[in-house]
C-alpha cells in the first residue's frame, strides 16, 4: 500500500489510518489518498488501537486519518511530527482538542455524514423492538410457531431528547408511522422546535412517552433512578448516542420491574461491551454500529480524506 | 362467558369464535357481542381449529367471528344453523364463498385494518435485514464485539409487487429512506400507479432492485427459479402476503448462491410452518403475525364484532 511518489514537489506525507474498517466500504477514499501522492500506513492490527499501539503507530506521520483510538494529550505530545487529524465520524470525545489546538494539529470530523444512517438505525431498533422480531424470529427457528401480540407504532408517543440533526431527522421519520412525538432539548427555545415536534420537560416527556430515544451530546447522565422513576410501565428506551447518558443499574431496576419492556443500545460507556445487559434478553445490543452502512462509511471516509487533503496543504506546524 | 339474555325480545344468538386470541388485545369487542345479548363460545383449543374441530364448535350456532379455520363447503354444508361469517382480517381464502352465497350465509371481513400494521411490520423487517440486526445482537449477547458493515437502505431501489392498499402503503413509507420505489401490478394501467412510484414490468424490476417487496393476492406462484434467476447478487426478498407466491426450493437456490442475503416470510404455504427456512440464519422467519399489534387486533376485531351484528340482524336465511 506504501507508493513513492510526491505532492507539489516535497517529500511524500505519510498517513495513518486509525479505523480497522477503513476502506471496508469502498476503495475510493483509500486511492484518493494514493493518488495525492500520500504514504498510507495501515492499521496494523485490524482492531481498535490502545493508548501504546498508536503512539507507535503515529511515529514520523503527518496527518492521521482517525477513528475512536485514544488522541489524549500524551499520544499527541507522543507525535511531534503529526499536523493533521481528520476524523471519521462526528464524535470527538476521543480527541484532547485543547492539546491539539496548544500544539498546532488541525483538527477535523464528518458532522454531517452519520445523519441519515444512526437516524434509519434508530429506526430499525425501534420497529425491531415494537414488533418483537428478535423473540419471533428465534421461536420459528426453532420451529416454535407462537403468534406473539406486539404494541406496535401506531397510536404511540415518542419522546425524542436531544433536537441536533439526527434528533431532528428522527423525529422527522416517525409520523409517518403514527407517532406522536415530543421533544425536550434545554439548549432550544419553544419557537426553534421543530413544527411537528411538541417541546415539554423532561420530566413531563418521560412520563407521557412509551418511546424514549436518546440524542444528545456530552457525557453527563441525564437518565438516572430518579428520571426512570416517571416512566409508566411497558416502555421501549432507544440509545445511539452515548453510552454514560443512562446510569446502567437505573436502566436494570427498571427492566426488571417492566418499566422498560425493551431496550436499544449502540453505545456503550466501556467499549468493547461485555457487561450484564449481554444477560438480559429484552435488551437489543449492537457494537457501536449506526454509521456501519455501505454508503454511509463511503461518505464519511470520502469527507475525511477531502478534510485531511485540505489541512495537510495549510499545515501550520 | 355465556349470559343469558335477549336481543330484540327473540332468542339470544349464538356466536362461535374461531381466533384463539380474540380479546386478548382488547376486551371491548367481545363485551360488545355480550351487552347485544348475544351468547358467546370461545374457541376450545387455544389454536386454530381443523376441519373437525370447526364442524363440531359450529354446532347450533348463528353467528361465527373467523380466523384463518377452514370453513370450505363440507364445514358450511354441516353447519344448518349458521348465518353469519364475521372474518376478523383481510384473506378469505380460507372461506368458500360461493358455497357460503349458495346457503344463504352472510360473509364480511375488515379490509382496512390490516394495512398499517402489515406496512409497519415489513419496514420493521426490511430494516432488521438491511441493518443486520438479529446478528450484530446475538454477537453481542454471546459478549462478541463484530462491528458487521450492513447494506442499510440509503440509495437503494425496492421492487413492490402489488399496489393494492398494503403495497401503496409500503411505497409510501420507503422515499423518507432514501429508496428508490418500482412497482410492478398486472391490474393497473401505468397512469394509476402511485407518482412516486416507477411502473416497470415484473422482469425489469427483479433485474433492478436490491430489495423486492410481495405484496400480490392469489395463489398462483408469481416468483419461481425463471423469475428469481433476474436477481442480482445481495438482494433481500420480504413476504408478508401469501407462502405460495414464492417456490420454496427457488428462494432456497437463491440463498444458497447469494442473489438472496437475506428474506423475511411472514406468510407459508403449510401453517404451522417447520420447513428448511428454520434452518437458515439468512431467513427472518414470523409466524403470520402481521397484524398482531395491540390496536390492529383491536380495530379489525371491534370491526368483525360490528359487522356480526348488522349481518345477524338482516339474515336473510
Amino acid at each position: 500500500m506504501m507508493t513513492e511518489s510526491s505532492m507539489n514537489g516535497l517529500q511524500s506525507p505519510v498517513v495513518a489510518i486509525g479505523p480497522s474498517s477503513f476502506g471496508e466500504a469502498d476503495a475510493a477514499p483509500l486511492r484518493q489518498l494514493e493518488s495525492a501522492g500520500v504514504l498510507v500506513k495501515p492499521n496494523p492490527f485490524g482492531r481498535r488501537l490502545n493508548e501504546e499501539e498508536i503512539i507507535a503507530h503515529l511515529d514520523g506521520v503527518d496527518g492521521l486519518i482517525a477513528g475512536l483510538e485514544p488522541l489524549n494529550a500524551r499520544v499527541l505530545e507522543s507525535a511531534p511530527t503529526l499536523k493533521v487529524i481528520a476524523r471519521v465520524g462526528i464524535g470527538m470525545d476521543n480527541v484532547d482538542q485543547g492539546t491539539a489546538e496548544h500544539l498546532g494539529i488541525c483538527v477535523s470530523n464528518t458532522p454531517d455524514g452519520p445523519t441519515a444512517a444512526v437516524a434509519e438505525m434508530t429506526l430499525a431498533a425501534l420497529l425491531t423492538l415494537s414488533r418483537r422480531l428478535v423473540e419471533l424470529n428465534e421461536d420459528l427457528h426453532r420451529r416454535e410457531w407462537r403468534k406473539r401480540l406486539a404494541p406496535g407504532l401506531a397510536g404511540r408517543t415518542a419522546l425524542i431528547i436531544g433536537l441536533g440533526r439526527i434528533g431532528r431527522r428522527v423525529a422527522d421519520l416517525l409520523p409517518a408511522f403514527g407517532v406522536c412525538v415530543l421533544g425536550c432539548d434545554p439548549a432550544l427555545a419553544t419557537d426553534e422546535f421543530p413544527t411537528e415536534v411538541e417541546a415539554v420537560s423532561l420530566a413531563e416527556g418521560l412520563a407521557a412517552a412509551q418511546i424514549i430515544s436518546l440524542h444528545a451530546g456530552g457525557n453527563q447522565p441525564i437518565l438516572g433512578q430518579a428520571e426512570l422513576a416517571h416512566l409508566s410501565q411497558g416502555c421501549l428506551l432507544l440509545n445511539s448516542a452515548r453510552g454514560s447518558l443512562v446510569e446502567e443499574q437505573a436502566l436494570i431496576s427498571a427492566l426488571e420491574d417492566g418499566r422498560l419492556t425493551g431496550i436499544w443500545m449502540d453505545a456503550f460507556g466501556q467499549e468493547p461491551y461485555e457487561g450484564p445487559l449481554c444477560d438480559y434478553p429484552q435488551a437489543l445490543l449492537t457494537p457501536h454500529v449506526c454509521t456501519y452502512t455501505t454508503q454511509c462509511r463511503s461518505e464519511m471516509e470520502g469527507t475525511a480524506v477531502a478534510n485531511l487533503l485540505r489541512d495537510l496543504g495549510h499545515g501550520v506546524r
